[in-house]
């Protein structure tokens, strides 16, 4: 005999991005280990409300309350992340020939980044788990975003992060309450610690896509560059891709939406912005060789959230840029603090340099003839600058 | 023969704050110079409209359009300031017998602080009547916020600083772009030596209530406590009082919005939270000697934004006080910094110290008797944590 549970969530299973296989999501999942590849939820869109539901709901990333997978909100660890600003960039866009440019400002969410969207759902579904000690391997905000929801859901938080880490992304884990453990070498030597450490502890491991929630929070960027939008997308987003969670969410958002009847039309093409020192997506993208070599000698970069050499949602990442008729490009280190300084003097705002990468991005595009100035481009901002405010100058 | 100017505000007149003499709207303005005294923006209130006109529209400060002093929106400068979340503090609250206590977390705002709103406003006004360069005395976040409205809005930035300001609150400026100036001294030496500046370069100052528009910005926060509450006002609300413009934005708005017949009921008592180390407001508010004091040798606090020995807006501040039956308190340094490490570990949130010092208040004033652990309390929480990370430790 079934038990029904009454919820608002359509959440119906989670499935294998690979081959379709079903996992059970009344249990601990992690990733689909019969391809080894990331687990998707899945909703029941054909019963899904229309969009008019959303109006007078709170401003913030729950409210798209039916499409988020935790079932009982007696369990949601929230921060008020979500609903950030959309700004036009007028002037310089304008001195570029752009004519209808925006950046979400993924700052102005707790934390101060994007993080605290994905974090904030794998924190709750954890909870309503009953998980009460979470690890993740991080270059920064993913860590302080970790220990902070962690800290008001009255959990073990342990945090592992590469030794070349700026001291504020490690001050405040420690500040919300986290074990920090530093580790040589870049992000994927940190997972590698993850490893050893959650055998013995037993803590769950919330890196990227290696549990199937995170990428749940990420996608409402999506949902929301739709309603700020009012509903008619812009031609074209523009994302800083290091785990690429946000990548693949938003065009997970944006097919969902169009299966719901929530949009019509044409989706965005999707273009993922990486740094010249460390680009598994361009190099997959292009096909280009060396790609084994960035993995052996990954380098690091200013922009640590790109700093992800061999990143678990490389395919579904790619399929992404494919499907809708992207394309993945790196920036230089030098154009990454020279857009930071730019769009700071020229526009007031103070971006990370994962931001400006999408901005110099969208600079190179134009050159190479992918992009027209008469497209509505989206650039995704994913934290505060004054993060990395010691290293700018 | 009277030109008409369509505009949605129902800006009438500038007043003075204690005779009520009119001044010219489409005049630049500064303070009263009849009494000395900050100048306060009348509105129509009578033919304002109903609230409900505020549903679908852009979730930033703008929404309360009618309500706001631009007259022409093409001279609007925003960075996406305001509609900042409303978080529930839930186990510390507990564990402290406090049933509803509630932070406005103004961190969320474009360059990470509730300063975003009051310059937006005066930049945005300083726009439309064709000012072209700023200056500021500040002790912290005011400046980056002005730099980043300026460098929006193409303007020229000039900021006075104490010597003893920390170091990212120098370099954000620099980075918007501003021209920096650091003067030996508190905020009221800086205050003299814009000043001189302004003399030279006829620059606009901006200082607090100097101008009458900065309020105006700052009031939202009070619009906003009451959508967010869904029309039904806490009954406390404790704000760390510096200058003070948000305190008596706060105390405006509320009125605005009962004599709009927005809001009905009682109105909230409005409490003050000081620095120890700089407390004009309490002295003045339970008539202390010392204030004289005060003035002659004020100290530094490491919530610099409450650093401010001789107010202003110190007459509005004790009017809104004592209007509100509301009560002054000064917390300790020691206890503010607690308070920032308290919420961090326990709550997952990364107070500034002014927002610190609003949490210690609440837990003070209940010992004192002066509040119940059933009254619904909202925390003003003014900025990001994250710019003073070096001083916490």
């Amino acid at each position: 005999m079934k038990t029904l549970i009454a919820t608002q969530s359509l959440l119906t299973r989670l499935e294998c991005s690979n081959c379709g296989k079903v996992y059970n999501t009344s249990r601990v999942q992690t990733f689909a280990t019969c391809c080894n590849k990331p687990l998707l939820v899945n909703y029941d869109l054909v019963n899904a409300p229309p969009k008019t539901i959303l109006k007078g709901r709170p401003l913030n990333m729950w409210r798209y309350r039916e499409l988020l997978p935790l079932l009982d909100d007696a369990y949601k660890i929230t921060l008020g992340e979500g609903f950030t600003p959309i700004i036009k960039v007028e002037k310089t866009a304008d001195k570029y020939g752009f004519n209808s440019v925006f950046i979400k400002d993924e700052s102005c969410n707790p934390t101060g980044s994007f993080k605290a969207r994905g974090i904030g759902m794998a924190i709750s579904k954890a909870n309503e788990l009953g998980i009460t000690s979470c690890i993740v391997p991080t270059a920064g905000n993913a860590g302080g975003a970790m220990s902070a929801y962690c800290a008001k859901a009255g959990m073990k938080a342990t945090v592992v992060m590469p030794s070349i880490t700026p001291k504020i992304f490690v001050d405040e884990c420690k500040l919300y309450g986290a074990e920090v453990i530093v580790v040589d070498g870049l992000i994927n030597e940190c997972g590698k610690k993850v490893g050893e450490i959650k055998k013995t502890t037993g803590a769950f491991d919330v890196s990227t896509l290696k549990e199937p929630y995170r990428i749940e929070g990420k996608k409402t960027m999506g949902y929301e560059i739709a309603e700020q939008f009012s509903w008619k997308l812009p031609d074209v987003v523009i994302y800083p891709a290091g785990g690429g969670t946000g990548l693949i969410g938003i065009w997970k958002a944006f097919n969902e939406m169009r299966k719901m009847g929530w949009i019509t039309g044409a989706l965005p093409r999707m273009i993922a912005v990486q740094s010249a020192n460390c680009q598994p997506v361009v190099k997959a993208f292009h096909d280009l060789k060396g790609l084994q070599n960035d993995y052996e000698k990954p380098q690091a970069s200013l922009a640590n959230g790109l700093a992800v050499p061999n990143p678990f949602g490389l395919d579904l990442m790619i399929k992404a840029i494919r499907e809708s008729n992207g394309v993945a490009v790196a920036v230089s280190e030098d154009d990454l603090i020279a857009g930071v300084h730019e769009l700071a003097k020229e526009e007031g705002i103070f971006v990370c340099p994962e931001g400006a990468a999408t901005w110099e991005a969208m600079k190179q595009l134009k050159n190479m003839g992918e992009l027209e100035g008469s497209e509505s481009i989206a650039l995704l901002n994913t934290g505060s600058g004054y993060k990395y405010m010691n290293n700018l100058w």
